[in-house]
């Protein structure tokens, strides 16, 4: 079966040209080609995996320090007073490419891009709580 | 100088009541107290600080594993086909709580929801690029 690689991948491997932020073990960060807002950058691991779920240990382990830095970065560069560092986890949640891509977005004042959430009623959160729970302890510690 | 500690500080301190799903090391989880869709829940650090790149390296490295497995967890219990994980870095960005939280928010077909960016036209990537990738060099490797 020919699996045709996404074309992060395809960047990664220098085949289609990208603008990198930085390529680190794991990861690499390019600015999104058709960005948001200026500075708009991806993180993106080497292992072409559609969810964030799907990933090793040893890659998730460095997502956090790694988002950390370039916010700061884009911070610095752009001067932008805020970020939001989005990941849509599935092409319902508006994932467009199936290999994990995080969202580092600039916001400026008036910019009108919104992301507070609209709070909906109705569902008690006690019970949901204790199921998420109880899945939560059934899940594999290590992934 | 007296600082109020956070919200989210006194949920986890017990203070007030919270809808927890699990407290590792380093970190809660629990339910958004106003969900935008059922399952909507928060990642909360213990340290309170206001944004992502202030917090740790020894706390950042299990943010990634606790982000995939409660993205899991949310989509067994709720059914839910996929979720966005969202922090907002900055009160310009949403953030309505200086105390830092990831979101993940389940998704639903024709839920209107959004989260597909808008692409803005007018920057050259390239020289933005460089100047990422030169402050990324400069910032300290450890945070």
């Amino acid at each position: 079966m020919h699996v045709m690689a996404s074309i992060f991948s395809r960047i990664i491997a220098g085949q289609i040209p990208g603008d990198f932020i930085f390529r680190e073990p794991g990861w690499v960060a390019l600015l999104d080609i058709r960005p948001t807002s200026a500075g708009h950058a991806l993180l993106i691991p080497l292992v072409e995996v559609p969810l964030l779920a799907d990933l090793p240990p040893a890659t998730l382990a460095d997502a956090g320090r790694l988002l950390a830095r370039l916010t700061r970065a884009i911070k610095q560069v752009t001067g932008c007073p805020a970020v939001n560092v989005v990941l849509n986890d599935g092409p319902l949640a508006g994932q467009e490419v199936p290999h994990v891509h995080w969202h580092v977005v600039p916001r400026w004042p008036d910019d009108g891009r919104g992301y507070r959430f609209a709070p909906q009623a109705g569902t008690a959160l006690g019970p949901l709580a204790s199921s998420l729970a109880t899945a939560w302890d059934k899940l594999d510690n290590d992934q």
